[in-house]
């Protein structure tokens, strides 16, 4: 099977935002085996929209646009639709009512021009969202399949995963795609790659792509094969010879967080932990706390972005800040300690640093931050020096402070 | 003049990585008045290739095409340029001298391999690059330009900006394009669209857009003019009929984020701010200091994730959590009042609500949100009913609690 993808939008044609949509689509496709001949993006231009459905449609047998299905007169998708394929737009009563019980659910009164959203192409069948107020749309012509998404990408992915990637499993081919991600983190690119020189000369079948960002780098692992079994052997025999090389560096596999990893060992391990958070503000938390059923393991957080809040509510003496700083060593254990013990858990974490870009100095530059880890019998900090810009920093400690909780409980004492 | 852009790459089709080429060209093309016809992606896939710039040359005045252009077996562009113009390709004497250089520069010996770098299409010009062994190519057919640059981004930027704008910046026409973006939130598209009726039913020359986000709607202004001054009056124009209509739904222009708005507000009026969050565990804090100069307005936050930690650290008493819960209109003014309190800030705010996925009732569903609010005088906290996943709740959460606290500080007293 052959694939395109449209995306649609002035504000991707004029590259204000990233056109992640397609790559999301173009990774799930890829990973059912399914070929992507061409992607195509195009501006709020009716004709132009016409056009690139109509070559798509034309040289792929699977079409999936998104973009431009809202109720606003510069949506223009549903009119290309209708244009390219030559339908009428035919009124659905079971979709205005949908659209209704969407607005009333959040107690807004739903605007007039919502009513548009209840036409679809005749013929075409209506894709739940359950996310947002336009459905997708899917039409079939003799073995060609056209599917056209809301350009929001929560809405989007939902409706990918929940109607259309299981409709194309049962009609994808028999070659088998495997992929896997080895995410990991606390060493850079370069180094992985020195490392991996064994690996990377021996002849294997598995592809191997490096893809670096602020928090880590992903190693991907990708085979297109014959046969499943053969496909998971190959797989497994690289994959083990890279976790012997890079060991605890690897934190977890394919889409999982590292905020997953750590919210999984503290719940099996069934072990408390709160955070006393300087420069990074709430970030560690919000990290904690965007895992659902974290509420077992993530008590409380203190963002002491003040001295006087450390003082206050973390019980940190005067003379210690004084005499260190708010950036140091000392200052980063006693809030590990003090957040672990107000709260009353087994774990306290914390980090205080100079997030830049001002505030630094030759002795404590912008990047310097201290991490630091309380647990029953023993605390202690680990200094780091960051690069980056202000969020990027923030970030990295966020990152930074979630792995010394994994490698805590996974390796046990990683007193530095 | 009408431009397409092409983007050519395996990792690109397969969504490893989200085109940014694509989006940056884009930019800087609308910039310069260019209007952009069509993006395209392939693969490395030669026939597709060739397909996609026979196309382009056909469809626009105006090719750019990034990537394959490496020494290596997967690079395919200057095979694809041969084929689709019809050309033979030439030996360079002086690209090659260049190339050596490079690699002597660098103190590596040039693997044969780079040779093919030194051969072009016949009649076509050499760009040079001054951060990579791939020189850029340019094609000129009658009115037709075409170039294709190597996919390093920092490679395609400079040749973009050295070779490629002030070209284009000469032939382009003398036309004007001038863009502003008005930011609201707590309003939904297609309310907003309702009540700008008569702005866009209005003959002007001003293109309007709309933008959502879960954190609010964007709306683009765009005008293409002959005239700086005309155009800056037409915007100006549009712009003061939408405030007038959307008033305080306006939080900020351009990239402006509502955090900055919030920050530049508190600290002019020489105010300072304490949050105490529960659903979102710590975002609203992680964004207040996202801001660089953050301390001298945020101080202090408290995350509480547990009951105990709402009475320890803010003093709420047990009785109040237990007869109306912890998400709810008292608790939420009490947490905004006990962080005003023990921080002692002038303001406080805070946010309990139930993100899900689990944990919702008839009574209480999933998206419920109670933010509260404390100033000197007064305290009061606004119910929210949000649409989306966990990710998405806990953002519109710390959205509409950041502008809880703008409406107030702008806008006087909001008791819901």
């Amino acid at each position: 099977m052959k694939a395109e993808i449209i995306t649609i939008g002035d504000e991707i044609i004029h590259g204000e935002i990233l056109d992640s949509n397609s790559a999301y689509i173009g990774d799930k496709l890829s990973s059912l085996g399914i070929e992507i001949a061409f992607r195509t993006s195009v501006g709020d231009d009716l004709k132009r929209i016409i056009e690139a459905i109509k070559l798509a449609v034309e040289r792929a047998d699977l079409v999936i646009a998104t973009g431009g299905l809202g109720p606003t007169n510069d949506d223009l998708t549903k009119k290309g639709i209708v244009k390219a394929f030559k339908r009428n737009l035919v009124f659905h009563e079971d979709i205005l009512k949908k659209v209704e019980e969407g607005f009333r659910r959040r107690g807004i009164e739903m605007p007039k021009i919502n009513q548009n959203q209840a036409l679809l192409p005749q013929g075409a069948k209506a894709l739940p969202n359950q996310y947002g107020s336009a459905p997708g749309i899917f039409i079939q012509e003799g073995k060609r399949f056209f599917f056209a998404l809301p350009g929001v990408p929560l809405e989007m992915k939902t409706i990918l995963e929940n109607e259309i990637l299981p409709f194309l499993k049962t009609r994808s081919s028999r070659k088998v795609v495997l992929q896997k991600v080895l995410r990991t983190t606390g060493i850079v690119e370069s180094a992985i790659y020195e490392k991996l020189d064994s690996v990377l000369k021996a002849k294997s079948p598995v592809k191997l792509g490096f893809l670096p960002s602020f928090s880590g780098v992903d190693i991907k692992l990708r085979i297109t094969s014959e046969s499943e079994d053969l496909a998971r052997k190959d797989i497994s025999e690289i994959e083990q010879k890279i976790r012997e090389i890079l060991n605890e560096n690897i934190y977890g596999m394919d889409k999982e967080s590292l905020e997953e990893v750590v919210g999984r060992l503290l719940s099996d391990k069934k072990k408390t932990i709160s955070v006393a958070e300087s420069c990074t503000g709430g970030l560690i938390g919000a990290k904690f706390t965007s895992i659902s059923g974290s509420s077992n393991y993530f008590m409380d957080g203190v963002i002491s972005y003040s001295n006087q809040s450390k003082m206050e509510f973390l019980k940190i003496p005067r003379e210690i800040i004084e005499k260190y700083g708010a950036v140091s060593e000392e200052v980063a254990i006693l809030m590990a300690e003090g957040i672990r013990k107000v709260s009353n858990t087994d774990y306290g974490v914390s980090a205080t640093g100079i997030a830049g870009p001002t505030g630094g100095t030759e002795e404590k530059p912008v990047g310097l931050v201290y991490i630091g880890f309380a647990h029953e019998n023993d605390s202690y900090a680990r200094k780091f020096i960051f690069g980056g810009d202000r969020q990027t920093i923030r970030e990295r400690t966020a990152q930074a402070a979630l792995n010394l909780v994994r490698l805590f409980i996974e390796y046990g004492v990683h007193r530095p």
